[in-house]
């Protein structure tokens, strides 16, 4: 089965220069694939000047306006009609690709999508969700990271179902176990909204809703999907990013403070690299925008070439796995079968 | 000077098995320190068996209730008259102590202290503050913390001012640079609260309000102070411990993985011990209770002795500033020109 990709070229703090070399690779390595490049025509063709010629594998999609990364969602939704997001997600919608890839401004890839592709039924809202590593060694779905500002509690239970589903779909988890996240694991503590949809996932019997986690326990690995809102799900990702980078540079600070530890940091490197490879988020890139009638993965705006092409990846496996139909057919049962047992 | 703490000992998850050897460590670090320790009498006697005589320097009030971690603060207030908690902050709030230092709930502790201790004028309601290290080397003020679940436009304008006078006075920053968090540096980006906060900010004079800031700068060091809810708070701090455990356990792991890094890791044992000593969060243990009228201190429920001196020192400091004083001060004539620059 032949997979196509819209991607949109103009996104991120790099642009074409990192997503083009991302889409070359993803070309060499899957010779099913097919690329649609999003952007302004000349631009992309410039990149594409010491390319391989992939036939009709490559093809570029002209798009001569662009989304800056401070733009509202209304002014990516009412003014520019002509933008290499709204194109790429246009090619998706019209049947000409089978996911989007873009690392442009989240809102308004959020919006665009939401109102060009709809959300599936019974679902209100899309969520933005990713994989984290934990000390287990599996990966722990998050989400939203950003989607939503607020959610209510129908909004994280909607979450809860999706991330139940993408945890089975895209990790192979039989049951995963589902958390809400709260500043305490009491059930007395947090936000009004999270308590009722404590509530209500504890009401049901289909999902493996384990209770409240604390921030702490992200990493822990002991449950597989975390439900939060996006304001806080965006803030504690980039926390983490934030500490991680801080942790590791003043560990090389350690290493290079006088002439023991610089004479020890030379034996050292490989192990260093390997941790650094070990915690490297650039592995973990692509979140994917779940509860869209079709598939959708945020790169993150500072990937580069390499974590572009996670992204990529990650975009693939979704079109192999059929995602979207998944969790449709999914949601639809566990939607039904939480109202049939609220009125029991 | 005589200084003069109430230390709840039932507080946090081991007790007075390592809250009572702090308390003495303190009196044999400060002469002028004088400690009253609160909890069951004949618990407590039990632990100070093995201590040196410090005379009146040392005294134990007898409080038979504890208030549970999981305990709603309603049932703190109402329910428990005799807590440990409680008559801690009875000693201060009837002028036998300076300030009181607890590892107790957290929520049970804010509700107390405010009902027994009062607000400031001006301040509607008090946040946690905490210093967090970073890649400069100085420290910011984080606020709020867990305080408050949710934060109004206006009380997210008081933290501000709390923390500019936290920052000034704790940490001597003649100029401190405060910054909302949100989750985009675009002003078109985030809650309805924060832009509000944002505008009553950005029309004032006194502050040195720099914009918004987003979570992976917290450890940057470019600001002084980083305003938000204590939901938000709250979480992005205890993600950040866990996934500094998980990253530090990580490198371990690494070190011991085989033969050739078992062996390097002998000769790197005393930088890895510099540098867990460098990012220890013990060391900036103890969260100020700001707004309230007398000083509070909230040591980590899992701080160890060593911890417990670190939150004890820290309540001894604000008393040597007399910090409630200074905020009130300040708060007042910053209110009121924030006030007056609103009607012109």
């Amino acid at each position: 089965m032949t997979k196509t990709l819209a991607i949109d070229c103009m996104g991120g703090d790099y642009g074409p220069s990192v997503i083009i070399p991302a889409a070359i690779s993803a070309l060499q390595q899957h010779s099913d694939l097919k690329i649609y490049l999003v952007g302004p025509q000349q631009e992309l063709q410039q990149h594409l000047k010491q390319s391989p010629d992939f036939g009709n594998r490559l093809h570029i999609q002209d798009a001569c306006e662009v989304i800056g990364m401070s733009e509202k969602p209304s002014t990516a939704l009412r003014r520019k009609p002509n933008s290499s997001m709204r194109k790429s997600l246009e090619l998706v919608r019209d049947g000409h690709a089978d996911a989007c890839v873009s690392s442009g401004n989240t809102g308004a890839l959020m919006a665009l999508a939401t109102v060009l592709l709809g959300t599936l039924p019974g679902i209100e809202r899309p969520a933005i969700t990713a994989e984290l590593p934990n000390r287990k060694g599996t990966v722990t779905n998050m989400l939203d990271l950003g989607a939503n500002i607020d959610a209510s509690a129908e909004q994280l239970t909607s979450f809860a179902i999706m991330g139940h589903v993408f945890s089975q779909l895209a990790d192979d988890v039989e049951h995963p176990r589902v958390a809400l996240l709260n500043i305490g694991e009491e059930a007395v503590k947090g936000r009004d909204s999270i308590k009722l949809a404590s509530d209500i996932l504890s009401n049901q019997s289909q999902i493996d809703y384990v209770g409240y986690i604390e921030a702490n326990q992200i990493y822990d690995g002991n449950v597989d999907v975390i439900v939060c809102d996006g304001f806080t799900g965006n803030n504690v990702l980039k926390a983490c990013e934030g500490i991680t980078r801080f942790l590791y540079d003043q560990l090389k600070t350690e290493f290079t403070s006088n002439w023991w530890s610089k004479a020890v940091s030379a034996m050292v490197w490989p192990i260093l690299r390997r941790f650094q490879r070990r915690i490297n988020p650039d592995q973990y890139n692509g979140a994917s925008l779940l509860g869209l009638r079709e598939i959708v993965i945020k790169s993150h705006g500072s990937a580069d070439s390499k974590a572009t092409l996670f992204a990529i990846n990650k975009a693939i496996t979704e079109i192999e796995r059929q995602v979207p139909q998944a969790i449709q057919d999914q949601v639809a049962q566990l939607l039904l079968n939480t109202d049939n047992e609220d009125e029991e």
